[in-house]
């Protein structure tokens, strides 16, 4: 009867509130760019086969520029497509002025080499920041077009007003469009082009032994998780009143339904209790991953990045 | 009486030793290239201005080539020069097939942009691996030119048969030429073409508040230094049996003699009794950035990096 009973919940942080957010500001400008005599935008997305989780992902995104007044178009390519015809398709849209995003859907087929088609958009149309030399400039802290999903991450953690500066950050994946630019942003140095956090990131990962993760989960004012891993982040292992951002999309069976239901790496219902701050999946990173694909557009059109 | 009386020293890693090895290795593939009718590698080293330190490292860097069999040149050119004169000599030894590596010592004066110049050097001659596309490659886990002195450390590492995989280490520093680098040497996958670590890797830096700073150190397995603070690291922050890496170069008086001496960041006495491996400062880190540099030079010649 004299114990404290703690009911305190974390903040679920809304990312499609979040989202919507950054595509008014989007399509303000882009109103305000064409009411000043400006073409819109124009995007170009490039699937290679018939992949449905892509064609999906393309859908939300076509959604997305349609909304804040991006022109999308899609080039889809047969499955047997030439690793040399995709790379001639990329080349004309790179000598296309009409076009200022280009974004070839990944994963491309096996007989084409992905690394070879980044490298292919050139580095100002670039909106996805894959191609070598935005990877390089983003790495150098040299302004660029970083990957949607961890710049979403790094935004949503600005716009719910959470500090990073000096605090523990732990990065749970490796993968080299989110874990490794998530801990460069985390990590870096805030006062470069690339706003980063100026926090102290550990980088763990798949070698990392299970009984060593708490011991860093528990020290982190900040947790990015990005496993693919369902649960993988429990309530015991964090820190009470930490930020849990969860970019795991896992397609799972519920036992109760049977049916196929959508969770991230975090075992939300428990850490929720625990935690300060929380993404909920789905409707926490996803969202902002396409809303941060219509701000690195509008960039590309504005030519706010100095490649010389 | 009872108790056990701990006096195991670390290990003190030769620097000197390994760096003779790696050199060693060097010159018996360059002798055997030239035996075969091969001319000799070829590095050129350009300075601008007259900063006594990087001539001592130039001085330092032209021995090894001799040494291994590496033809050098270094190209003096004035303080007052322009960063186009720079760039314009840049061109023209990227477009001398006689020359195989180029490397332009920094830092440049304040009037030339130091990113423009690094870009300058062609990506397979860049053998300090500064060049943009160089630093998107290497954190994109693809071969290429690994800067000299981080790749060091890790053929420290590697030679001494410290075992890195799913271990802890904490990199003390971030900057993009050694702290940066590190942490992406040590945490990332060991099975793409850079022969990463696999370490669960923490990223600690000026905002690390100072409290925090041991939390990590206690728990590493390696702990690699680069910050220019003498004593940063002490015996009762780190974990016994740890490996410490001391990057650091430290000029301080002594105050028994008087003399100016060098120093890393490491407490070396105290943390050699606590330490399982240690390097020494000097004869630990520096010997080894500048036998790595022959080593690059040699890769540049042999042209075994695929820039396609």
């Amino acid at each position: 009867m004299f114990s404290v009973c703690r009911l305190a919940a974390a903040k679920i942080i809304d990312g499609v509130a979040l989202a919507k957010e950054i595509k008014d500001e989007v399509k303000l400008e882009i109103d305000q760019l064409v009411a000043a005599g400006g073409r819109h935008p124009m995007l170009t997305v490039v699937l290679v086969g018939e992949d449905p989780a892509s064609q999906t992902y393309i859908k939300n995104k076509m959604k997305a520029c349609t909304y804040t007044g991006i022109e999308s178009r899609s080039i889809f390519l047969p499955a047997e497509t030439t690793e040399s015809e995709l790379l001639k398709t990329i080349d004309d849209l790179n000598n296309d002025d009409s076009v200022d995003g280009i974004l070839v859907q990944l994963p491309v087929p096996d007989h084409i080499t992905e690394r070879k088609v980044c490298n292919a958009v050139a580095p100002h149309k670039d909106v996805d920041g894959f191609n070598v030399i935005n990877v390089g400039r983003f790495c150098s802290d040299q302004m660029t077009f970083i990957p949607a999903t961890p710049a979403g991450v790094m935004e949503m953690i600005r716009r719910t007003g959470i500090e990073t500066f000096g605090k523990n950050a732990v990065v749970c994946g490796r993968s080299k469009n989110v874990g490794m630019p998530l801990a460069m942003l985390l990590h870096a140095d805030g006062k470069y082009e690339t706003n980063a956090g100026d926090a102290t990131t550990t980088i763990c990962h798949r070698y990392t032994p299970p009984e060593q993760l708490p011991v860093f989960t528990k020290t982190a004012d900040i947790v990015v998780v990005a496993t693919g891993i369902p649960k993988l982040i429990t309530a015991d292992i964090i820190k009470e009143g930490a930020t849990i951002i969860d970019v795991g999309i896992n397609r799972i069976k519920d036992e109760k339904t049977g049916k196929t239901k959508l969770v991230g790496d975090v075992d939300f219902e428990e850490v929720s209790k625990k935690a300060g701050y929380i993404t909920p999946v789905p409707g926490g990173v996803g969202p902002m991953t396409v809303a941060m694909l219509t701000k690195n557009t509008l960039m590309a059109y504005k030519k706010e990045i100095n490649f010389d």
